[in-house]
């Protein structure tokens, strides 16, 4: 097994010309460190007395009506140790025990990546950025809506290397339906791993495939490393409401025991998983992620935990779910609250929607759902970028239209500074009244700085647009996906690691028959 | 001239037909009143250090380089006597005048409209949105884009009367070019008073045409009633950087006179009339609030102002205007805490964008800049509907796209209400882990309210919105904005009140030839 630090700085190292497509590519833009730091404050929608009474509320469920742990005896008897009453596959907890047991979760901590300057931080005032995760069909302006293949998720994961507003690569970025079902997560994680440097998400969908996972995550960074060195994560999805099933904890567990990161997300569309009112919801959410967290904490203590959510509306006449809703919006201000409350990452937000194709309904949830996660103190922001029809759809327009709004809400955390020179005193004593600024030596010094620069927002004059075709955003995004993946060359990556990665591949497929289902 | 108060009660009377038309096209959303209370805090971007700085800034800015009032002694000699130093028309203050001279600006006030009901209040915790204004294009998906004529204005008065979430009738909601540009204020003045009976604004455009609005005004409300109450309003943007125009200071100075309300509207791209430094723009934009109001309290204490802003940014390769930018964001936020710090009724956001169709692109942009309007703390939210193209065009698709997504700021800002009923023990208990909550006693009784309902998202499957023609948000849009004027049903007038009305307009229209520029 190779060296971790050698082969970390290997990939770093070979910049040459992966670096120079990257620049290109990226040319218009302005690249982002990996460690994002939010320097503006967070939106505090709730006063103490309500925190206290959903923190109360959450602590009455647990006690009253409590979380089943289905099919995982470990996870009873460790509930059971820890102070739990364990009735059947039911836990309760006395007040305050969840949030106690929560409390040995790191407030925040780096997760490594294959090029150790993509290494980020999770918790605190960092944020990650990640693209859309699990949705089964692709599409695109040229070729409609599709099941989602191999290529694709190479594509979204090039994609995603290329930004320099993504910092994650993220997961199931879509499903590759072409790949059997039990083989499918060797593909996906190497994909990760060959094609991108970013920190990466593994498989859940299975205990043996989330060890799998972290096998491949060995060859490349090195079991010892990875004793002390969370690289890998897993996205432990709750069955809500209150149940975790074994396929969930399966994975938890393995995460935990390798000392990984899992998030820990309950998934309530209110109406259906959950009450209808978001207050409910809130409390639902709080008391889930907490066992959840708990449990991990119960595995290995320390082991590196993200307090995730996925709370949304419905459609309360059709039970459609609903995205950048105005109940939604409130509920992520007020999950952010309840996470800072207890000390650890946050996971919410996201350029969620409803819409089939990137027009304005799209953009309109996503940019509510976005705004409100990032203004809400999300450190982790799951779906920011080809989030369509609830998930269901990756869609590359609105994979581009999505990271530039990322790079718009990246530049709003840097916050104003407010200093000699952004008070531009001399600005305003070289021009008289009236005068206007495009010439002062106060623009020219900083009009290069100044604002973000989008890539695909159309500002020109209406004749000139109209010359151009009357294009609407996502027909120029069309374009814009296609020339990034032509500018896309692969990081270099030791060719002995390579190989061990496609061994370890071609022999777990080999080891079992194929399965679709 | 009738009594205003038996002309309002009439107004409100009438509610038959109107009311029923109403009521049918508004059947799918929640009428909220017309006086909307936000109950969610304000997001507080900087910190007192910095609000300190910017402060002490815009006194620096009306001390060293001070403002021009170009073409108004009155105003100079107003503020000459006012303690102010004039040199030529340049006005300068110590240090604390101008604020000092805001004081007797009411923090809050009351708009009275022809229908009691639709008064609103300006200031506090309450929310004023109204349609765009100024835009001398309209478009459509039928017709394209082509210049606004009354046919045009009227439609968008008769939409903004229909809509539940449109508080404000607004001044120009577009340019009706095909009448002649010195006597278009009286039929828009007149569409306003005739076709809704919400508040409104008249004209700026020169001190007789403000004269005329308020005159009109006058024929509804009564002249007594007047001196006592606010029904019309003046939009007073600043000839940024530093000059008010006589045009300006003389519709100013009528509207303040009469007792009656201006938005005092500093008018500034980040680069063009102001540094291009966020910092540096919001202490230009403060210390011309500033002025504008100090000479509106120097003409008559008391008379019932609004700190306005419009502060957004360029592409800085091109000089093109952008909106919802990360940095138009964040000087949205931190101008909302200057204006309170100055304890007057703030108006900023609204739905802008420089797109030239409803695409993602307006959409995205818009979603920006009113959320971050609404957070901000705005009170009177301009430009709330329609806007496209930097406000050259309205968009009758944009219209009501806009309005649903007012519907759904509206809800935010309800808040989250912690009670029993929100937190719905019975429904937990009601159900066991892995239940839906679909049936739940809870459900059945909370779902008609829980969510806001939009019109215009599609939150149908996959295969529905194929089958129904895939269609985009903006084509759902075109049919939307049809079938509410279709139904759209005038309210009552007194007819004496019509026909002084039209009588005051043939009279002044005959006093003086067509002037098209």
């Amino acid at each position: 097994m190779p060296d971790a630090a050698k082969q970390r700085a290997h990939a770093s190292r070979g910049g040459g010309r992966a670096g120079h497509a990257k620049r290109r590519a990226a040319a218009d833009t302005v690249r982002s460190p990996a460690i994002i730091t939010r320097k503006i404050p967070t939106y505090e929608l709730l006063g103490e007395e309500a925190l206290n009474r959903i923190e109360a509320h959450a602590d009455w469920i647990l006690k009253e009506v409590g979380i089943e742990f289905r099919g995982d005896e470990e996870a009873l008897t460790l509930f059971r140790r820890a102070g739990a009453e364990v009735t059947g596959e039911r836990v309760r907890c006395e007040p305050g025990l969840a949030a106690s047991l929560c409390a040995t979760a790191p407030a925040s901590f780096r997760m490594e990546a294959r090029d150790p300057a993509n290494a980020i931080v999770l918790g605190g005032d960092h944020v990650v950025l990640m693209p859309s995760y699990g949705p089964p069909f692709v599409s695109d302006l040229d070729g409609g809506r599709r099941y989602a293949t191999l290529e694709d998720f190479r594509n979204i994961v090039k994609l995603t290397y290329m930004s320099p507003f993504l910092n994650h690569s993220g997961g199931t970025v879509c499903e590759p339906v072409d790949v059997p079902v039990n083989k499918r997560h060797l593909d996906m994680v190497y994909a990760h791993l060959r094609y991108s440097t970013k920190p990466f998400m593994g498989a859940v969908t299975a205990p043996e495939r989330a060890e799998d996972s972290i096998e491949m995550a060995r060859i490349v960074f090195g079991a010892g490393y990875m004793q002390k060195n969370c690289v890998i994560q897993g996205n432990i999805n709750v069955n809500s409401p209150l149940v975790y099933d074994d396929v969930m904890t399966g994975a938890l567990k393995a995460y935990a025991r390798a000392n990984q990161s899992c998030v820990i997300s309950p998934f309530i569309l209110g109406g259906a998983m959950g009450p209808v009112t978001q207050p409910a919801l809130l409390a639902q959410s709080h008391a889930e992620a907490m066992a959840g967290i708990a449990l991990s904490q119960l595995v290995r203590k320390g082991s590196p935990m993200v307090y995730g959510n996925f709370l949304t509306t419905m459609n309360l006449k059709t039970g459609a779910p609903t995205f950048g809703t105005p109940e939604a919006n409130l509920s992520t201000f007020a999950i952010g609250q309840l996470c800072r409350r207890l000390g650890l990452p946050l996971r919410c937000g996201g350029q969620l929607c409803a819409s089939k194709v990137a027009d304005g309904q799209a953009m309109q949830e996503a940019a509510n759902s976005m705004l409100t996660g990032v203004l809400a103190g999300s450190n982790f922001i799951f779906h920011s970028a080809g989030w369509l029809e609830g998930g269901l759809t990756l869609g590359y327009e609105k994979f581009v239209m999505d990271i530039d709004h990322c790079g718009m809400m990246l530049k709003m955390m840097c916050g104003l500074e407010i200093d000699d020179n952004s008070l531009a005193a001399d600005a305003f004593l070289e021009n008289q009244p009236g005068d206007n600024f495009f010439g002062t030596a106060h623009t020219l010094r900083n009009f290069e700085t100044a604002n973000y620069m989008s890539n695909l927002a159309d500002t020109s004059s209406f004749e000139q647009w109209s010359e151009a075709g009357s294009l609407t955003m996502e027909q120029r995004a069309n374009e814009r996906w296609k020339t990034m993946l032509s500018a896309y060359e692969a990081p270099p990556i030791d060719a002995g690691v390579d190989e061990a990665l496609l061994d370890f591949i071609a022999r777990r497929k080999q080891s079992m028959p194929d399965r679709w289902y």
